[in-house]
């Protein structure tokens, strides 16, 4: 049984996301329809592709994830397919489903031909009437090549990318989630590895001492910020029973520093 | 397999829709359960039943369609169920299921009888004890007459309806969603087979000159207003990458006027 | 088939309600996923647990509940899994699973150990790491005691209980729900059964007087205050089409009590 996951920021009340729920269980009864999110804030294609990493290859080959953040539609952005790691996606050429490309990842992209898809188009609704047909398509086990030609060129997003020399690291706040913890672009990896290991380095944030890169919650007191390695693998600022975001009054793009205790 | 399609204005963090979910569950246990939208405004039966429409037919047949928004719980209103092209309703009887019956539309309706069900009832949650356990004997294959008797005068909308003569078009917007779009009560027909053809005339909402109708978003420069048909194939007012409600201060009974250019 | 429903504070935005369904689904390929609500306001305890009682029990048996609201993640708090009534729970030790244990019900509780898990834990993300993992393996039929050894002492929430004399009966607001709703700890039981039977005695919250408990909504006029017995089977104060949370400025912990008519 193949899985059809949903991602969009259509929300659910106007029935957006359910028209494309009904077009993929019409269109391929066999597979299970999943929900990821659909309260993407409209138009937050990095937020969208950052939540889709999350998830994406914790599915099991075969699942097919279904991205629509595309406040492109209407105009001549392409639609794309991509086979991944087993998975596959489907969404438009707008760069949401480009952070699954990083690191060594292999993948085929093709462009969706409409012609492929059969049915009318119309220029306000993809997710309807190409998006949905093109996931329950490969749903169905067809191949991905039958949808359209080779890309080479998916858009991919300008993220900007963390530096670290002999002073430290610098990167930026890339996303802030639900609880308010402020997520960064440092990998863990720099965080062990650097010359400034964990536990004997200072993070900075925005300008504001956060303190050594902790280990969990529960090493510091309810209320305090702290430093640690998040699930992402990514370095989050945190306040323990609390919100980061709202304490410090910083949001995405702020910048960060990590550097060895002198 | 049957599909069970839950609309709602419960939200989800009560439990009331699970409660609803687990129902179905218990007494359907091969129906696949999909939850279209929880979030509806409470009391909104108009926003629901237009939700409704949206998505209700683009599920294959054998669907069962369960819609609870339901102000009148524990007031002498009916329950029904309809079968209307091969789709299953369940519903109160306050016009919440009645746009899916416009046009040549046959229907189907019955009033739910509660001998039917067996269970108790409580007062005030009718989801659980006598929608939910009737959308789960339709999604096992009974008949919808087991339900109970026919009904010949389901609760119909008052939606008003546009109007057209020799001077243009004039309607009303009847909902906002999610992106701040304006979707008015002009049928696409309208649009393409006035006199006032789609290029050649002039849309007003709320006194508001809003241009010609437009092909899709790409027509206009990002930040403008612009008019065009969206995916209920009725005439919508838009702002690109902007929200049209929140620009003109305007909502759901505002007079929308089409009229020739002269 | 089981059934793994899944209730968290996690919101879907941030992708991670879908990488603990991704987990389930990649561990028990054949369970079907539901989600009861990640809307859970973050860290609110008492309110996932309510919400789980109001629906954990209408699932068929072989159900498996996962339910993740931790704020605790990252200290030494437990995970447990327990067996009750022939549906499986999964989640924290911290009392979100604890009114599931009220009344006659025998529960087996197991502390679950890594170990019996495989995979890598993270500090911040145990939805992910522990409670999918240990949920997925009781949706394959696996034996809650594979999980790990059994507790005598799961974490009880501190419910304050209601009391009663002569002069009445006394509670507390518990909940507010979407409706704005307040529901009370005060049993239906004992409104029919008290001395003070429910038409005879008046309701007062926050010492402001609702009137006799009424049986349905249609009792009273709209925008009137009144009580009845809620789906809960507890006393709620209600205003008919309003929310009685806003009327009233009254939330959780308010104090409730209903006297003999004089």
């Amino acid at each position: 049984m193949r899985r059809v996951v949903l991602l969009t920021d259509f929300g659910t009340a106007d029935g957006y996301a359910a028209a494309m729920a009904g077009v993929v269980a019409a269109a391929a009864p066999a597979a299970a329809i999943e929900h990821a999110a659909h309260d993407v804030a409209p138009g937050d294609i990095f937020g969208a592709a950052l939540a889709l990493s999350r998830y994406a290859l914790l599915y099991p080959p075969g699942t097919v994830h279904l991205v629509v953040v595309d406040p492109g539609v209407g105009t001549e952005r392409r639609a794309i397919a991509m086979a991944l790691d087993g998975r596959y996606f489907v969404g438009p050429d707008n760069g949401v489903l480009s952070l699954m490309l990083r690191g060594d990842a292999r993948a085929r992209v093709v462009a969706i031909e409409h012609g492929a898809l059969g049915g009318e188009i119309s220029s306000t609704f993809h997710g309807r009437d190409i998006f949905a047909p093109a996931a329950a398509q490969l749903a169905r086990g067809e191949p991905l090549e039958a949808l359209g030609s080779t890309v080479d060129d998916p858009v991919l997003l300008d993220v900007r990318s963390p530096s670290r020399d002999e002073n430290g690291v610098r990167g930026r706040v890339i996303h802030v989630d639900r609880f308010g913890t402020l997520i960064t672009n440092i990998p863990a990896s720099w965080v062990s590895g650097s010359g400034a290991s964990a536990g004997r380095s200072l993070v900075r944030v925005g300008g504001v001492e956060v303190g050594p890169v902790r280990r969990t919650y529960a090493d510091v007191a309810p209320g305090e910020l702290l430093a640690l390695i998040g699930s992402l693998e990514l370095l989050e600022v945190s306040v323990r029973d609390g919100r980061a975001a709202d304490r410090l009054g910083m949001g995405r793009g702020v910048a960060v520093e990590m550097s060895p205790v002198s």
